[in-house]
């Protein structure tokens, strides 16, 4: 671990008592690694004095309070960029996972149904679909340029009409969930996002429409999503994310409409290498006095 | 079902004596609706005395004996084009599904995982890879089209080196295996494409590469395939199709290394549709005396 060359390292999960080693430590504190739903524990706020760098290993930083942060002059760094191409490819993964039914046909052979229940259910063909994209940044045009080469058409909502993109541009949620088949979920998270999904948007998608989620829980009024779900008005959801992680409620766990997986979006070994080189070369940037690489603030 | 305004249509696997009809009625017999693994049941092929067509519901032929239907002055037609980007988009979900882990990510929320042991294992990054495309034909270059999409590197092999593609060419599936992180099998089945894919290859492919076989069984060598994921030489495998069908050996399914899927690459509701339309629109062309649309011999 690089870091160790240079630094003296605790690890927050293996103190047996954070608010023992705050009170005696807290001042000596300048770096603080974490990430974009962890934050940074309210009871260490006051302790970390001299708290100067907060490094948030992953692009979303919603629970990092940057007001806060820029009140005390402490820096925040994220990792953008590096892991963006992973989160487009899990995305497409869950787009075609969803449509062409591939954890249920994976189960259906395993549990040896082929040879005696006769063929699967014919699925839905994903070629030619609208795909609607639910903020349109970086990982959203990559997602974007990969959904195209399957022959569909992109649409796409955010807070502005971006200028030199073909893109269908809707002014809404609403207007870009009635017209697409499936609406990829790809915002930032934090309070300007927070429900911007729900159950008008969630009936627009309609029955035959998909629910497609790898940006935060946040985003996604889940309990809407639940009874949308159970009653048929919304037709099938593939979730990397959730509102209480670990948390995934009995009735998504339980609904033949899901595709589920735990917050993987940006999980590969080469990318969390990168990551984490980027916290590493961020923070050595810092203490150097030099320019920081990828600043939040 | 259109053909009914048409013809008398019987079902043989409705027939209580396939023997009984083919005696009484076999002459009278002069189109039969088949596909590329059953062909034409060999006890009606000297009953059915004026068979002047036979339409394959599917691209592969392999089962059909052209030389027999030549000979005896049958036409055959199948239904290419109409399911390639079903197929080439099958081939991407699967790819992304074992890259990803998108099945075990399933299994692994919905059996509450999440919360108890934590963190899922990391998976392999797809964007930047190497891929492999044994049979670059209208499957393959969908394919090869929707993989470039992801940043990836594309290469192919096949009779011979195509014109004006960019493709890197290789002359052999090993020369391709060697170079592959993932190796797309695309080739029609056939004598001519036996076990194309066999240990060699799979060696070659090694203990990080991924094989993904949308094509049939027939392609790869499915014992050799077993003992090269069980011994780790293979890193993982993806597969729609399989050597006997629907039998699929217990230890392809109890592998951690697969992902499965019962032969289900063109089977969504939109493609099935156009595929039985292209069926009876052949047999339409043929009973009128007109050109059939998509004839292979």
């Amino acid at each position: 671990m690089p870091l160790l060359e240079h630094f003296d390292v605790v690890q927050w999960q293996s103190l047996p008592s954070p608010d023992a080693f705050c009170a005696r430590h807290g001042s000596d504190v300048r770096v603080l690694i974490t990430n974009g739903m962890a934050g940074v524990p309210s009871l260490c706020r006051d302790a970390l004095a001299n708290l100067a760098l907060i490094a948030c290993n992953g692009v979303g930083y919603d629970a990092i309070d940057l007001g806060w942060a820029d009140a005390r002059g402490i820096r925040v760094i994220n990792t953008p960029d590096v892991l963006s191409a992973d989160v487009a490819d899990f995305a497409m993964a869950l787009v075609l996972a969803v449509f062409r039914q591939v954890p249920a046909a994976d189960r259906y052979v395993r549990e040896n149904k082929w040879g005696r229940q006769g063929a699967f259910p014919l699925a839905r063909r994903f070629w030619g679909s609208k795909v609607g994209i639910v903020g349109l940044g970086r990982i959203g045009h990559l997602i974007a340029n990969r959904a195209a080469a399957f022959s569909t058409q992109i649409g796409y909502t955010g807070r502005r009409q971006q200028d030199g993109v073909a893109y269908s541009y809707f002014p809404t949620v609403l207007a870009l969930a009635g017209w697409a088949d499936v609406l990829i979920v790809t915002t930032p998270g934090g309070a300007d996002t927070h429900h911007l999904v729900s159950r008008a948007e969630l009936e627009a998608l309609g029955p035959q429409g998909v629910l497609v989620n790898i940006a935060r829980g946040s985003v996604v009024n889940q309990s809407a999503l639940i009874d949308c779900l159970e009653s048929g008005q919304l037709g099938a959801a593939a979730l990397d994310v959730f509102e209480e992680e670990p948390h995934v409620p009995e009735s998504i766990i339980h609904s033949a409409s899901t595709i589920l997986s735990p917050h993987i979006a940006s999980a590969t070994v080469q990318t969390r290498q990168a990551m984490a080189a980027l916290v590493v070369d961020n923070i050595l940037q810092h203490i150097n006095g030099k320019c920081l690489i990828s600043p939040v603030n």
